[in-house]
């Protein structure tokens, strides 16, 4: 079975781990598909994506509201940049569907708040890291795509943190629809149970196929 | 009444007039009072701030809606910067407090979608434009908060929007909480029916006090 075993290992190659805790950026050609694996189903996935050609272009949770009429993103929605582009769409969810856009990504601010007074690892300065990995740099954070995050809006406008309600294995697939740099934090928060009631952040994998 | 004449005109004096279409920005001392007036009370008011020492420090609808666990701000919440620090505290609104924190500034990208061909003014340049003229720059334009805006979102996430409710003279008040940069943008949106069913951008105004 030469065919499948080949395709097994083009298949395993591509496979990111993201550490719990850390964060991986990754450049996809426009086209490709990018899944994003819940290896143990409880964590948090704080997204980013930004134009190769110009970071300066970048997935933007408001003009992503804004061209949908919607808080929530499903399959067939474009996620758009601030250029009015669409950057990645959502092609498959095995989810339940509960994903944020309204957040923010966990910075070191947060933690000291909760009252850590040692240096805790944040979601910001993953993006950060991440992107320097791959030699780049923005001069900002821009509000990310808060994967499998479950804080749900009520009619009243209160926000509500929930736990994930994601199983193990469940994967959300984009497309790039540009040559697109994406990053994704395994969310560090320990103190709270946005990462589950277990409070322990996990892996997830990322495969571009 | 020379007291009374003395005090009419110092307030006179620090009135500011946002003309319909544009926008206007202003250094404001921490302590300080800001009042918005929606002089003829169907104007959506593009509202930003940065610290006036870092403006990389901003006011930050995501991280607002954090702190605050509401995507509705109102009387008594504090707008917070990206580094979670309090910049602007609602002390006073007398409009029926409807207003936006999820939808992104209107741009130069949204026109051509609404099969504008010319130049068409936006609140993303007006920002930029304001920041100009005080002779500062941002590499990024940060989600505005939307006064007077009304655009609610419904218990599945939905978004609607709707003419402004607010009224002529209606009157937000903030506190400065920090050596702030404000900028508010008469919206130029005549396209829809945001800035009301007559569709005609209206000038503001804004006292520092």
């Amino acid at each position: 079975m030469l065919f499948r075993d080949a395709a097994k290992l083009v298949t395993t190659m591509a496979v990111t781990v993201v550490p719990a805790r850390y964060g991986r950026a990754a450049r996809v050609p426009r086209g490709r598909t990018i899944a994003v694996i819940n290896t143990h189903g409880n964590q948090v996935v704080d997204t980013w994506a930004f134009a190769a050609a110009d970071p300066a272009e970048f997935m933007c949770m408001e003009h992503t509201r804004s061209v949908n009429s919607t808080i929530y993103p499903r399959v067939g929605v474009a996620m758009m940049t601030n250029r009015r582009r669409p950057v990645l769409t959502w092609l498959e969810d095995t989810s339940p569907g509960v994903h944020d856009t309204v957040l923010c990504a966990c910075n070191r601010q947060i933690y000291e708040e909760l009252g850590i007074r040692e240096y805790h690892r944040n979601c910001e300065d993953n993006l950060h890291e991440a992107l320097a990995e791959i030699g780049m740099t923005v001069p900002f954070t821009p509000a990310p795509l808060n994967l499998f995050m479950n804080t749900p809006v009520g009619e009243d406008g209160g926000i509500v943190r929930l736990a994930p309600v994601s199983r193990p294995g469940d994967r959300v697939t984009f497309r790039a629809e540009m040559d697109a740099v994406v990053v994704f934090s395994a969310c560090p928060q320990d103190i709270t149970p946005i990462n589950g009631d277990g409070r322990l952040p996990q892996d997830v994998e990322f495969l571009i196929a």
